[in-house]
């Protein structure tokens, strides 16, 4: 993803009720943040947040945590959630790497991946953030019927992830080379690069997978 | 597969007690047939029988059926099973589409696929061994915890496999687009194919199915 630095973002986040900027141990206090016991689905990449902000639009009822490591995207979804409020939503402004000091064992019911970052050389496979090691620190968060949603346009790093998800011990439930003709299109959401690679043709891959 | 007739080869087998040729209705014989509870795995396409005369020399305790449509390869493995004798053993000499004839509910403990027939062309899809139409064959064969193996070097029929174990509400347990460099190649019996293809430099493809 190319970034741009964007003027007073830093700001615009440390005066929003919205969004926790590195946070350190949060484990286990969601309940207490959104003030219900609902269950919690959490979107790691979430870029200017499309995705993520429409589902909890959509599903008031789910708590939705949106994480992004770069102040440059993550400040579009704060802007938006600053004017709709929604009381289901927060974001975090985090490396993924420390995602196991944020959530507590079991404490998240589905994680969203979109279009991850596909670290394409070798010696950065376990920065990916569907590499075994990732779905090591996942299945410490996610409950035991908890699975993890993935989309991406890139086959390399679809069909690693494929591979990876099972070499992790884990189960593929679902798999489609292209959601948007497939059974599993029904109720997808659009991410913003979802929309682009769709547009200009490219099939999007999607993987469900759980323990 | 190319083939050439094998001159005399449907009176070997007539003769054969390993070999039964278009059966009918065997389903929930097997027990009688081979005379003890033992488990049943089958191997569907099982060409010459390399792969599946090696599982039964090294599992006496489990019982094998191969099947395969073609006299002119079987051939091959009815007079090799002629000299060894082996008593865990048997062949059907069938059309893959009328398993369901042959082995009752839950029957089966484990179905191998080895290096099948891609069936290239999208109107034959339904032939492929690994269509959904197939699995809904498998799902009456196979016992609840039962297995399919599938192996092939056609990278096309696996991602078509892949997506289509899924589309027939399968779970993929285990997935390597290389076999014999990945941790699932433990134990692994190379088919004839599998060893020509190897050593040619191509990456063997494997996935493990089940419910």
């Amino acid at each position: 993803m190319r970034l741009r630095n964007v003027k007073g973002s830093r700001e615009v986040m440390q005066s929003s009720e919205y969004v926790f900027a590195d946070p350190k141990s949060m484990a286990g206090t969601w309940k207490d943040i959104f003030g219900n016991n609902n269950p919690i689905h959490i979107e790691i990449g979430m870029g200017k947040g499309m995705f993520i902000t429409t589902l909890a639009m959509q599903n008031p009822n789910i708590n939705y945590v949106g994480i992004e490591k770069y102040s440059s995207v993550l400040i579009r979804a704060v802007e938006k959630q600053n004017e709709l409020a929604l009381p289901n939503l927060k974001f975090i402004r985090m490396d993924a790497e420390g995602i196991c000091d944020i959530f507590g064992k079991g404490e998240v019911d589905k994680i969203y991946l979109n279009f991850s970052d596909p670290w394409p050389k070798d010696r950065h496979a376990k920065r990916r953030l569907t590499s075994k090691e990732f779905f090591a620190r996942y299945d410490k968060l996610l409950k035991a019927d908890g699975e993890v949603h993935f989309k991406t346009d890139n086959r390399d790093l679809f069909d690693f992830s494929v591979e990876e998800v099972t070499n992790a011990g884990w189960k593929l439930k679902a798999v489609t080379y292209d959601l948007h003709n497939s059974d599993m299109n029904e109720g997808n959401i659009m991410t913003e690069y979802e929309t682009k690679f769709s547009a200009e043709g490219k099939p999007i891959n999607k993987l469900i997978a759980n323990r």
